[in-house]
């Protein structure tokens, strides 16, 4: 039972909004860095670019200066979200010291909370870093699992309907079809669960 | 193919020189912290320790004053190498924000350095963080795997000879059989090469 994170085409990065064509050129994070983590006032009137895909601040739930995380179109577990930096940097080694410590801290903070809020008891924190580890959306983002007791030990089934979803996910990105697999209603109402975590 | 890294037994934990009964205290590092990762002039005399496990220095082919770089007993692909604090520190939630960003800069650089030595195009970074996300040794680490096309890619063979080790090393752990993988004169030689990557 050694699965999940492998394949290339694993891990499928869940997008939301898909524009492509809107790539917007997010402004270089300045340098200077403070260690507290600073939910930005203005969250609901925030823009936010995952690769060349418009996120909207609904399914954001958490923030700093440098980092966001999200909720997620096809969660593999309940509570599996993404932290991401803010800037669009294609790989882990793009980000500046400030980014790293930066995404890492808010992923840290987001797992103790999303592996209580769910009663779980361990978490993956895992970054597929380039198209041979699985990234499929060129942003650099963390993928935050809480994981519980037998959630995937021997159980194929599991990873069939992943598989399966993966394609069709891939389908549609391909045709840029606008089709969602979870409403726009149920990502911003887990986003808000999450967001009270953090107040 | 989603694989690898779910299963709460896989990303077995390679363990090197297990000497149970050997749990040194590895004295608190302190709060202050500068950027610079500086490798220690005394890395062939000083102590590592893993969780339970004393590690080798001749295994150890990077460090800082909070972090560690080691090899691995049984990597899943060349360059499979893991990144720990040095102090004591069982879930990734225990470590002070310095250890935090130290560890994540350090597997950065790490990472990229190792993904250009196996001229591999990608890595893959993950925690397994607790028990149910297959850590078995009580030590947060980080996995570095650098990746290359169809290194796993629907490759059920792979996963089915990983299976098969990860058994044997739980036996060896279960028995506390000091029987290794590969020799220490093996795992010496490639930390030898790759503390090169890092002078």
């Amino acid at each position: 039972m050694l699965k999940l994170l492998s394949s290339p085409h694993c891990f499928i990065t869940p997008l939301l909004n898909p524009s492509r064509g809107r790539l917007h050129s997010i402004a270089r994070a300045s340098s200077s860095f403070t260690q507290t983590s600073v939910r930005s006032p203005k969250m609901d009137s925030e823009s936010y670019m995952f690769g060349p895909y418009k996120i909207d601040s609904k399914e954001v739930f958490y923030s700093t200066r440098l980092s966001y995380a999200l909720v997620n179109l096809r969660p593999v577990v309940p509570g599996h979200v993404l932290v991401c930096p803010r800037r669009d940097a294609k790989r882990f080694v793009d980000l500046t010291a400030d980014e790293t410590s930066d995404i890492w801290l808010t992923a840290q903070k987001v797992g103790q909370q999303l592996e209580s809020y769910h009663k779980a008891s361990s978490l993956t924190f895992a970054i597929q870093d380039g198209p041979q580890a699985g990234q499929t959306v060129p942003h650099v983002h963390i993928h935050i699992l809480p994981r519980k007791s037998g959630d995937f030990e021997k159980n194929d089934e599991i990873y069939d309907a992943i598989d399966e979803k993966e394609k069709e996910l891939n389908q549609k990105l391909d045709l840029d079809k606008e089709k969602k697999d979870r409403t726009m209603e149920e990502m911003a109402e887990e986003a808000a669960n999450y967001r009270k975590l953090f107040i």
